[in-house]
């Protein structure tokens, strides 16, 4: 199977496997007090700055809530996009592990802005309200789209004038920072982001993700979350060694790059088919479109992916570090063959409902 | 002070103060096992029906959330409307208690809809989503609006088929039936509401709600989730001998129309007075206005009230049961001699931000 | 009926009932912002101090719950008796609503020493751990017994000294004063409690608890605490009415040490009766002893009361503000008729199973 | 390092991390609607029963937690060991995730009995009780001790007739089935237990458990659980293709003789040496002995292992799939020549005060 569904249907880069192999090197202590993952905490750390803590978890769910409760007092709330995939996509775990409210906010490219973070800033010292405490993005986010650093900068200055805390879910952030042209830190520690989610999985290694705090005052509390959170491994050596490799001669980003690139390339190539919309701007590593409802099947059959909005049609491409320019240029071909066939004909009613079952 | 701020400004009806005297008595069986509480379950049976299950809390919020809860599994999320009291003015109860979602929309006139509900009825099966359970409607509104029985009934259908319930918070369900013309069940139970919060405070009681469950199935838990969420009485006779008297010659009629009738000469009274333009219908004991914003604070002056939405300088003036005609006509008299003066001049920014504490 | 199952099965004190009558005068502002509710503030902060800050609730559990939350970070426990009304009576509201564990220790006499919380003052600082914060006592205790002043002070030390706070649920902490012959701060305050439940219902009063916090840092989170938990009344006027008038003219004192001598009497009454064996000292309102099974019932159907043990037929005789000495005289007149007759005959098989749905 | 400290500090198998390469083939379905999934999920119901529902977590605090909430209402409770590892090692996540009380009972051998259970089995129908629902066992116990099939039996026997379910903590269910000599359904499947977690990563794989769910009408909520409690893992294939290669060639059997074999070499060669004695059974894969205070450090020199209970001085050698026979003789060894010298001499005060911070 070649898919465009999602980035997690591809397998584990070849380096990351050497490296869990290479680490299955006699006992170690468990829990993550081993020189494994004293080595990857370092090699976090040289990413994103010394003063960062890191924690390592088993999945961007895992990292997103266990880095919002270090954040959270019971009685205030985090303001996302309503397209955020903790709003959308982490079943509910937010509000029921956290009991945390998600204020989220209908953007037209998923992206806050500090106008929005700011109209929503009420009801502040009124008992009856949830306070608001933390701005959460995507970076990239769940459309697609990218913040540039100075975006992410001004929403840092807005939250923290605010007292507020800015988040940011990076479960994509080495497509960002790799599309970007920048450094991790440069769009994340550099604006100002104060507690974040940096991904692994999506981008080439088998399972884990780093919860990376930027705020001392927060760190005490990560053990005890991520343990009671249920998100700590007990051989912890071979998440770190996942994230050791990925850090490696810079795996991070030449896995981000080919997935990028590799989305561009699909771009370049269905944009100006006949009944193909192109409704975002491919700035990482996706592509989302309007195509037939009708073609939906028959694209699918070639290679799966996801109706992302069953009301309007829209699906979405995802390219991943192991997708291939023979695999984006097979499925562009039946993208140019079929989609024309059924361009003047779409109903809506014949749309494919296939379950989104995976945002990211 | 004479107040139009909240319903819960007044204090408590004489014929319930006299019940509360009366139910001092000897000494009872606590915690609701007490004669006076048969009797007043018995009452309200008599209004919601003979199958339904009551249990009296101590306050809105904690009949919501334990109505609520009697009908969640952890996974599973609540439809209402952005503006309705559980979204907005629980202080994240429903979240931090129950664990849940809820899912808000914006409408015109705080009342949902089935092609609302249905628009948002996604994801279904779909374990990366939480799913649907409960659709939460208020009656009457946030927004001082009523739904017909026939509206409820429609949201009932659409609720039931596809598999969900219908929550009504009836904080002000009193003033709701008697603007209606009808009985209370004609508003609730007749209309297919699975579980219900019938409100007393609001409507001249000292404290106390009930919750009302329609389902027998649902019935069992609610002792268990009552005690559990902190909202059983000790000395329940005490709670249970005000809705007594409530519901005793249609007191809670009586009190209802009444301030349903204020709410009506203060709109008719204000409706046309230059700076003062009415923004809802007035149909229970809510008048909503835009108020020139230089005008509110020499009005708050005269006769307490919020200011529903600082951003558009609506402002909301409630009647209660023991509202006077004299109070009624002594603030008109100040809109009407206040407003004109400000109506050019009103700027936004010298709008009075004060905090709307209570949205009920 | 005339009761010694609890002191919540009394009614209200005619000075209470008529503060609430009293209250009931205009409009007020609700939810605490009225005159009446900051008058009570003052009285309590004349009990406690003048730092204390001061939230009025609905009950027992209410009070409890809330007062640990400030203290509670979500990974943190509380140390308590195995007979702690947190741990037994309050439907696992702690667990559910806070998250936290109850780490409960059974102790001889319903009270805990420094010796016992040092004792399972362990796994400090391991993530797999819950980590103690909370030391939790209850005065008098659900025992009936007392801790002495010079006890709570060595407990708070012990307590500060291992970096946690001290609790106080004083649902009868007016009992507990009374029989000792201090003040409400030398039992509290003054031995170093952080936070403390000041109970009412059981002492008179309608319904209402008070929530004292005695450290500044913890106060700022009361607000929030309180609405989220459910614990707001909004007409709050009438529950500071109450606690205005049980700290008026030392009612909350009168009415405790009433109860405290009713149960003196009785206590001295029965306890050289064949077949009754007190097991417990006598130290505030209540007296507890096993009575052989047989004469359960009978002595029921003359004045109600708990099976407190049914696994060794320990009964509890409770007496409250309103507790006669004829109740007394004619319930321990009933005990040296009916136990002698069953006194050698008694037979655990025989013993009556009622439900213990109060142990307050 | 070659350590007894638990059996995770020791690596994965090598058909374990062959199974793990060679799963990373091409792109598949995410989320566990992967082939390698399915044909993992058919294993698991080869061992447990058709009939039997899989979902693989992370870890074992996740499997533990996911399958407990699947029995549990909020206001219902567990009982089990006070030695439970879900009492005492999982950072209160049963408590805070579900929301749960843990009736946690003393034993002397980390077992529950009926009788126990049964003590423990009061208030049912009470409201200010949390209600008994699950009674969980660890098999083997975190004790190292066992139950035979038959005590497992009574428990479920028990346990429905009380209306409760049985749920099963086996992390060492392998070491367990293997030192019984029976088949992993034979003691727990046909012992009538509902719900059990089945240990993976202390048995040789990299990460992994496996809820697996004996009662059908459990199942359902099982997907919606695994997400929301954030133990779903994206690539699912990898997870899945562990267990396939653990349930292979009886992997799961043979790991866990060679544990147990060296376990029982261990307590062979050390149980007469002066200053050495044994305190529970050897049943499974770890022997449990006090050892002179003063000897700790010097044995930890050799090999690291824990300190189990810092007040007695026991101690906790855990053998594991890769324990050497080698491991073992030079650790004997060094007991051999240290302990004794240390027999007369040892003082509680010299205790070596290391933290445990894994109890499995």
């Amino acid at each position: 199977m070649r898919a465009f569904a999602s980035d997690n249907y591809a397998g584990v880069h070849p380096e990351v496997l050497a490296a869990i192999v290479a680490a299955n090197d006699d006992h170690a202590v468990a829990y993550g007090a081993d020189p494994v993952t004293a080595k990857a905490i370092a090699a976090v750390r040289g990413q994103f700055g010394d003063h960062a803590e890191v924690g390592f978890v088993f999945n961007g769910t895992g990292a997103n809530v266990v880095g919002l409760q270090l954040m959270l007092r019971p009685w205030e709330h985090v303001v996302c996009a309503a397209t955020a995939h903790i709003a959308v996509d982490e079943g509910g775990a937010p509000e029921r592990l956290i009991g945390t409210k998600l204020v989220d906010l209908v953007t037209p490219d998923g992206k806050l802005t500090p106008e929005a973070v700011r109209a929503v800033h009420t009801g502040v010292g009124d008992e009856h309200r949830t306070q608001p405490r933390v701005v959460s993005i995507t970076q990239s986010t769940e459309l697609g789209t990218l913040y540039t650093p100075a975006e992410i900068q001004a929403l840092a200055g807005t939250a923290h004038e605010l007292g507020m805390y800015l988040h940011l879910d990076g479960a994509r952030l080495a497509n960002a920072a790799a599309s970007l042209g920048v450094s991790l830190r440069q769009t994340s520690t550099d604006c100002g982001v104060d507690v974040l989610s940096f991904g692994g999985t999506k981008n080439g290694i088998l399972a884990g993700e780093a919860v990376v705090v930027l705020r001392p005052e927060l760190a005490p509390a990560l053990p005890y979350v991520r343990k009671q959170f249920m998100q700590l491994a007990s051989k912890g050596r071979f998440v770190a060694a996942q994230f050791l490799a990925l850090l490696s001669d810079d795996l991070w980003q030449r896995n981000a790059l080919h997935a990028n690139a590799m989305a561009a390339r699909l771009h370049d190539a269905v944009q100006d088919v006949p009944g193909v919309t192109v409704t975002r701007p491919r700035q990482a590593n996706a592509v989302f479109a309007v195509v037939p409802a009708a073609a939906v099947e028959p694209l699918q059959a070639v290679s799966p992916f996801y109706v992302w909005d069953p009301a309007t049609g829209e699906v979405r491409w995802m390219c991943s570090w192991d997708t291939t320019q023979q695999d984006v240029d097979t499925f562009a071909a039946a993208v140019r063959e079929i989609a024309p066939r059924y361009a003047e004909r779409a109903e809506p009613s014949e749309l494919s409902e296939l379950s989104r079952s995976d945002l990211r």
